[in-house]
């Protein structure tokens, strides 16, 4: 009797903690989203769609809260050890990126409020479009490589930050270039310059939920490890 | 017997937690002196400086990573709750904002390497300086607030956020009409842009440290509510 209690106890544990990445999972969700409408409303001019990221965040911000208590409440109660506690860390971790990415997506989407179409700066959308695909990839394929808790998966994806890494220097180039040749286009250009930094910053945070996920696998820390020394260890 | 053996537990346990809050104190002091050298770097033109902010860095990462184990080994051995529990989550988010606190300081250093000693640029230099000096200030008292476990000293610094908003817009207005006056000045302003920018988010970062002590303080999660609402409560 006593072991099937035992069992029955660790079936609910186990469902809370499948709760609880679900629920990073539907964060995750929505952090896209809201990545993806900010992108298109920059690109597109679409202040409607900007003004709609930034109503939302609020969303994204409530998420977290309740993830984090949840997670609080499974430590008190279910005293988590092992791998079951390095997934809960790896929660409490991953959801303060997602937080810091929806707030990007937001800086963004504001960027986008003060820009209208400008023809001037066609070739820069294009470029912050490819930057923002590129990111946008980044963070599905962590959010994926946590959902399978993969870290050959996770890593992959961390050696695609330099790709982002390399274009953003080369937007920043030719938005320098661009700024110096017509003063006038400064404030505009920096808008543009500060969307392509947010992007920059989410690449650098999808690296960041790669590197729990991996802690979760591995069970060390490898945060502020090279991709090189990271390789050898998988 | 029980008793005393259990009032022996509860000391040792005790003394691990003032010896983690000690070991977040260390690191605050760490990320203090860090951001402290990057700014005077940045405002003397001091590149041997900047360089010591740069490689001394992963000392700040290596503490970040010591009191993390630190904190999953408690939660696994004492299992920790109430207000234990809620320390141990302060400070697993605290160091995460405090290593990229250091990050940023590391930025502010990267970008006095690219700075030569600049007379155009001298008003902008004691602006960043001013800037600087106010986020020191709010990162010592929110630490200060942390060690003390001080709700309304934690609030009074999260209040001084604006003063370090308003003096970043000001800062970045006068930096626009300079590279628009004289746009060969545009890569050097930008550097300068950067380094108010890092600056104006170590203000957020300390902010969310204050919001984490009074989450401590009262046990309930105060992040993403307004500062008049956060007044009333305490």
């Amino acid at each position: 009797m006593a072991g099937e209690k035992g069992s029955h106890i660790s079936q609910q544990f186990d469902a809370e903690l499948q709760d609880v990445k679900h629920q990073v999972l539907a964060m995750g969700g929505l952090v896209e989203q809201q990545l993806a409408d900010a992108i298109s409303a920059l690109v597109e001019s679409d202040s409607e769609k900007a003004e709609r990221v930034v109503t939302t965040d609020y969303k994204v911000n409530a998420m977290e809260v309740d993830i984090d208590e949840e997670c609080t409440q499974i430590i008190a109660r279910r005293q988590p050890a092992a791998s079951d506690l390095r997934l809960i860390m790896s929660v409490i971790k991953t959801i303060t990126d997602l937080e810091r990415i929806g707030d990007e997506a937001e800086r963004v989407a504001r960027q986008a409020l003060h820009i209208s179409d400008d023809k001037d700066l066609s070739r820069q959308y294009v470029e912050i479009e490819n930057i923002g695909n590129l990111v946008r990839q980044m963070l599905n394929k962590a959010l994926d490589a946590f959902a399978r808790t993969d870290a050959e998966a996770a890593l992959a994806v961390a050696k695609e930050d330099r790709k982002v890494d390399i274009q953003y220097e080369a937007i920043t180039r030719q938005l320098i270039t661009f700024m110096m040749e017509d003063p006038r286009s400064i404030p505009r250009a920096l808008n543009v310059l500060w969307s392509a930094r947010a992007l920059e910053r989410i690449g650098d945070r999808a690296v960041n939920i790669c590197e729990y996920v991996i802690y979760l696998v591995q069970g060390k820390d490898v945060r502020h490890t090279s991709l090189e020394d990271l390789e050898k260890g998988i």
